[in-house]
């Protein structure tokens, strides 16, 4: 045992060994596709340290953080500008943790983080469905003559998912021919979060991966990110539809992507972002509880 | 035909011809009178840079800017401290346009710059009417002993309106008289903009020229602006607005101004001056299909 | 008399003399309690500039700041680093003004000044109850082992009240043990504004302090304060609020806190406190106006 | 006698009243002509403000600014956007205290300023000389059609001059003709401020004022101004040349231009305008005492 | 002929057609390989935006823009997050303005592009020497497991000089084995720019390529880049060394790199970096004149 | 084993067990006295961040970090608004490290924190020497009343050395007593380096302390401080005496105060004081080699 310890940096609460953890955090500073401005490598760091400024319990949830098991293992060493090579590493690392029967939380870098820890989710659950919410629709086929991007993430995803099961929430912006490919393949929302408790409905005792792009709030609230959209969501509309997915009895992993903190200079973004994480970390530990 | 073409910075899309087009952009870089933070000579660049983070497909209109003609000609140029040779630019320029048959996009610069180009107006359009949201009355007869001012534009633009048809939506501030002198003058709206569908009802097949300052919306998400005023409307609220003036059936031109992007770090309040001027410009062309 | 005059720096429109003012504004340059990001102790000077963007009108009240005797002395001079010498000087000064009959209307600094105010107030008003909007409870017992903290201050001045009535609006961070503690001891009020009306009622003849911390108001609108907390109420409901306490027939003070600009590059949260303590000093005057 | 005194805003301890001050601070918020970025109208408030980080006792002059009587009357009331009234604000406050014999420091502003004061100070001394520190010549004859100008304002400065005796340091930006005349009219020292001990020899008991452009120095200490220069003097240069111009038995007054403080978020900018401020008040007292 | 032109956006004064200029101007997005701060993709609309603040005349070569043609292309068009991709389009540019015998002047992005260029430039001219200036020796084999990135790129650049002629000025960072290497295989001058015209007399009548890092300027003027590294050089000493290059009588081309703007609020940066590019390209003339 | 560990957040390479390292490192999160500008309580986090952008290897020194055994034990824990206790547990961590034999590397926080751990340091060292940089003198007796403050810390620090021996370097800011007195009892350098030599000759081999306040650097470099003092030395000059330092063969510990990091949004400051921080380690560790 050391008298002084290495610095520990891990999200408000969350240090629980990873053996004896839960829920297990990591980040992700991978930036490599972003059309616009990008930044997002920067996130993972911008949360843990912005999370000292809030609370451990969740008046929301009436849970406390301290009362559960999350370990928070910081970022993934990856190489920049090789996207291959950096899904690669997101992938292997989410397999470990599958194997270990964690429920992961990533945070990114830009949005394509989804498709790597993606990729072996629907290995563990063949059924898996997905709930995502944002201001784009991300459903490209390629983008700028690449198939992987951040705005081709949802329609690869889609594309391995066996059940065709993604539901969409907030979306304001798009290619043409994205809004005319969902309608017919997807369940879209435009503009906001109304139809979460239909869709949690449908989607109750399924495997539901749930990814959050933060832009999906209103660049009022949340500037600190590559792509704003005008039109967005309040916070008050995504803790709703946070706390509505309490009704989903199977919920089996998280990300949160696309802060950008070093665009916010106030910091609020990533407060905001921290906060989210909070709900989200508290939202799979609620729904373990219920499995017990 | 050169190899290389010099480089172009137009707004997303907007790279029509004069000759071919229908709609023309232009912007002012004016901020001569401001009387608190000036610098909103730089909203036409900050525009034009940030129209590269939005897509040219809007899913409100359903419409996307490359099926349409525009034409973006940049800054004009203007010498900065003369206030009287500024306006008269701005007038000339319009006045050549309206000669041509275009419809106009002026991008301010400070508010002052609709008096330049409405002057032009009420010469092709006698019955002329205007619409304009606004934190501020911009009604005063003089402010700090000049005529023309940022403060007093509206006013001076009513004197030129044989009609006297000016509607005012989202005002929040102002002197007591220039509320008192409203109630009996024209039609006001505080705080929101309640009342644009009738007022739309209304002008239906007049004349009408629509000027936005867009410090209408809430300093939350526009601090980008040289006076700020709490208590303003939402992305949404403006946007449902825009939609509803496609009840109008003839739109003559607009413009937006007050946009000073250096105080709005983030630049996201660029980014939300962007999305509105895209859906302006899709106004009119709307606006012209009807009435082909 | 001289024929120039040293540069005053006073809140819009509030240049009475002491002697002459019925309503008085002083600020305290005090943060050595803040938890997280310190700063709001150049939220008086701040305030003072951004007033001259504001107008002394006010639409909501109808009323104009230069239709009544306020007087603004400036910041107290404290030293840094003493909290209790710190609140002596609160203290004596409002001990003083109390004397002479002004109502103080006292700009933070951090939260822990209002203990200073109300440790004299309840002295000449024992029957004294407490509004308070805020995103933090404020009611722990102790805080990182200190009594007195902006993290406690609602408590300890709760513990001075003989009616022990304090109402509390827009809440949505603590700690567990303090929403236990308020449910069983005071009027607690998450996430919104809902019930101020009957507050009022309640409270119609009694003497009332209102405490803003201005973090009630959304991070959105108000990212220039210590601890941000999404979530919180629009500057519209913020408003709104305000307008419904003009049903109370004895306000006798009233604070704003937290502010802290320099997380502000935008200057909007300044400009934002700037409008609610004109509508605070106008508050004030309507219930003096009524008690004539 | 009040119990309790308006809020005063003076720089740091120069709080003489004006009837028996020796020096005389004022501010002139004007930036209309401007050919960059604007802002400078804001100034005077920001260097008051930072005053408060720097120290009266200057360690360069071994003199303290409590030991001299100096009266500052803050921002002088101009129109905005009517450059020919504020340039004859200015005389007529320059032309007052000149008969009462004070000596004037002026804060810009645009450094247009210069040509108000200097206005009247030729009528009083008609062989006044001029000492100018800059970053660009401000030698155009006229500047996009304007005769007035913040590019134009040390020719027509020069022009006022029977001496004809202009000294340039630091200089290192303007157009080819403004070099080409410099080197027949003027001394012009370009890019440091080596020979200002000879001009101080050769100006020894001729009455000199002296007009300092901040942007002479280095943008790297002062990013906080329109038109920033690489390439420019860093302070201790300037600060040398200030300690050099003791040598002179009859400066009558002097003006520092062009600090535009929200260009510079860290506020550093604002904090240099503070301390050359302070040793150019006390070079002026330093000047009075030899002369008793 | 158009009555109102396409908004053009150029670096100040280089309008030029592309058939008729003899430099020729272009800017490439990329930064994909950024290892610690992104944002270079944003460099060429910055420059040319800050480019309007500055003088088209340079009194340190007395050498006017408008004298002499260069045309300015703007932004290549790449996909992000495809480094080999985007080297591909800068060589097939490159390639194809060597054909037609222009200068180029590019402008990053990240140094990595310089490996683009250069993979072109050795072609032309199998005895290219180059000269570089930066904080970073960027002779790294590889790294993090990729061979082409930031910190390689002097290195895959040598690697193709049939001379092996690199000189290197300003180092102060890098890995001990960059060093190691640099002292057995090129000329390394650590801190400062002593030498330099040692290696102009060296390179006197050989082509040269001139690749300049942006951050081997101190962190004091130049904060927007990636990788500030303390202890740089002056603007002085790199103007003077920029000087002395006139004695080199075969410059074939050049480009400056890692601007990132966002980096830099006060936008200080960019302005330094558009008064390199004009001393650059008019070096690049004034090496033409005298072959002339 | 852990299969992932928990995210550690050291300064780049000091990644050490405590029981192992020579050197260790801590931060205190403390700046209650701070008269001007806090935030210095967040330089522990920013320094560790920023130092992922700057390399291991010290051509200074030709020396690399990952060569030696350094700790990191991050923040202490510490309540704000409590001066005596924070002083508490600074000097129960310095002491127990120096037991340890440990020598000591302190990040503040204010200039105060030396205070806490130089009480310490003369109980293991009665003959303790001190070497200071600053643009302060920090030499008050007391300040607003208070003994212990950033503004008195080096007197009270003096007062404990049984030698008396304190040496100031780079000083242009103070009380005109502060300098008397200096004259009078230390070696008092004002505004630069020169001396240095003979310092380190002097206290060779003598125990020495050295406590750099990073404002001693000119605030063109270090914006983010809470009181910048132009005319400071530059990043060259401070290397340069850290150098020469390498001459003292017992320096016992040193401490690096007064960044505060969100008062320079380019994040330079950071990473300027993260350079610093790496060359003092390596000052450390080149003395205990020396003594081996």
């Amino acid at each position: 045992m050391e008298k002084f310890n290495r610095n520990l940096s891990v999200f408000q609460s969350c240090d629980a060994l990873y053996s004896e953890a839960d829920v297990v955090i990591f980040s992700v500073p991978m930036d490599a596709t972003c059309s616009f401005k990008a930044g997002t490598r920067f996130a993972g760091p911008a949360i843990r340290n912005e999370s000292i400024g809030i609370e451990w319990y969740s008046p929301y949830f009436d849970m406390d953080l301290k009362d559960y098991k999350t370990c928070d293992i910081g970022d993934l060493e990856i190489p920049m500008g090789d996207v291959e090579k950096d899904l690669d590493i997101i992938s292997q690392t989410t397999s470990e943790m599958l194997k270990d029967n964690k429920k992961t939380v990533m945070i990114g870098g830009e949005h394509l983080v989804t498709y790597g820890t993606i990729r072996e989710y629907v290995k563990k659950y063949p059924d898996l469905c997905i709930i995502h919410f944002d201001a784009h629709t991300d459903l490209r086929e390629e983008f700028l003559g690449r198939e992987l991007s951040h705005a081709t993430v949802l329609r690869k995803c889609y594309d391995m998912l066996d059940t065709g099961t993604l539901y969409q929430f907030g979306i304001r912006s798009g290619d043409k021919e994205e809004f005319v490919w969902a309608k017919n393949h997807i369940h879209q929302r435009l503009f906001d979060t109304i139809g979460i408790d239909k869709c949690v409905d449908e989607l109750k005792d399924r495997p539901v991966y749930i990814t959050i792009d933060l832009d999906v709030l209103d660049p009022s609230l949340f500037p600190g990110t590559g792509t704003p959209e005008a039109g967005g969501i309040t916070y008050k509309e995504l803790e709703d539809a946070i706390l509505t997915m309490r009704g989903l009895n199977n919920i089996v992993g998280c990300d949160i992507v696309e802060l950008s903190p070093d665009y916010d200079t106030s910091r609020v973004s990533s407060q905001v972002a921290a906060k989210v994480l909070r709900e989200m970390v508290l939202l799979l530990h609620y729904c373990n509880e219920k499995n017990k």
